[in-house]
């Protein structure tokens, strides 16, 4: 079942700039990240956007729902930063493409120990071929429809509402 | 939804004794592995077996199947060595126990760079939330019937039969 | 020959905080850093600072001092942050306490993929040993004496004056 | 001061054939571990061997001395496998070579979580550049001269004599 994995950054894909401190993003991870889970699977990644989710406009999720139209694979997974998944999220929702959409991330960037990625990413992989047309966020080992679930920031986690 | 993710050792599992130079089993990084990824489902672990899957004789899958077959969880994930980890799910398979039963492991130890591991784990628990009843092998980024499933030794690969 | 290994924080040290998305301090990694490291001579370690360099004031670094002058060992490792590491140096080197200090840090923190810390921490650890008492820096592969050295922090390197 | 870093093999550079379960020798991590320590003094890399060092035999070290006698750089790091780390060590140290010889090594491989091969390389490269001429063995934290130090199999450590 054919996949495609698209970049938009995020807390995911962040890594540390030695001169400034700051963790920022260069080249995406997932990759190598992807080459390392030994899929076999045909699956096409694309790096969409770099940012923090923060700063992503709604130009930003736009080009977001554009790149799921003209996707050749219906199967879509959307690397995001957590703060504003729910939005995107949200935007895809609305757009109705008969695709089954999963947007996951990180609550700790992929290059630092103790990260989530990985797993995240193994979830989200196997939600885009399992779940039904639809648009979902998949996050602390859960699957919601994106219009019933919200992220709690002091916790730090993402919750059914 | 609730998940029980059962230890039986394989590659996923192994670590590095500095006495003997070997790879061996002791405590199981599953624990760990679970915090990090930051799970809010309940999600039960138990650690019952530690072996390399060329041991794993009859009597150990009789074990594997009796785990299945009292746990309160009706999705289940098992961690196994790949090398027989068909022989397993075959065992499990016929004892149609009307639970989802996703096996997955890993080719590169969880411990060592570049590790198979954490992404095989998501992917398998998302599996084991989304798939009906049944008994799935989960690795390379894909979700095999038991009984359509093969590992090729050579490529280091599952491949569809 | 025993060691004593004082922690003030730096980049060395810094940890990633999932709900603010900062590199921020926790406990010290340099515990489980030398376990790691299976040094087997005596080896004291001392929680003294957890601050980025660039916030430590003169008081910090006389406290820096005192941990030194009351040390019982002679030979002493400091992990510091390595923008005001040159400033902390020169304190201690007018202090004129005849033990071997040896000063580092990181360009990357511990516990992200590429560190320079374990290194660095090796390298500081074995100058501390061989060294005449003084005052060194120890980076880059490097030991400079502490009044022969600057950071480029463009580079992001320390180079010889 | 420029430094020689003579690959031999031993723990410190296996890595895992994920084919056949075993730790074997591929490319060397040195070169990326020698970039990730920021080196800025010169520090040329020789793949020399790549050998278990329990199967080192009389020409292979022979091959290690003349490594060493050849070499430019009259500060040299050998990694090499601990378990017969003390007969090369004795060979080079009976050719005299006026030159500074640190062999290190490491009780768990570089690409496994825990390993001390950073630190030990770190610790070896300030040896090599602080230490008399003659030939010296760097583990557990401590600089041995070559004919005071043995192997403890049983504790995984070395220790005076």
């Amino acid at each position: 079942m054919s996949l495609r994995i698209i970049a938009t950054g995020g807390t995911f894909d962040k890594q540390y700039d030695p001169l400034t401190g700051e963790l920022v993003f260069g080249d995406s991870i997932l990759p190598s990240l992807l080459e390392r889970a030994r899929i076999t699977a045909p699956c096409r990644f694309e790096p969409l956007l770099a940012l923090d989710s923060l700063d992503m406009q709604d130009a930003h999720r736009q080009q977001v729902r554009e790149a799921c139209a003209r996707s050749d694979e219906t199967r879509i997974v959307i690397v995001h930063g957590t703060d504003t998944m729910r939005e995107t999220a949200e935007v895809l929702g609305h757009a109705a493409l008969d695709k089954t959409i999963v947007l996951t991330g990180a609550m700790v960037p992929c290059r630092i120990d103790g990260s989530d990625a990985p797993f995240n990413l193994g979830f989200a992989c196997a939600a885009a071929q399992l779940c039904e047309p639809g648009v979902y966020i998949a996050m602390n080992g859960q699957v919601f429809p994106w219009n019933a679930v919200r992220k709690n920031r002091s916790a730090g986690l993402f919750e059914a509402v």
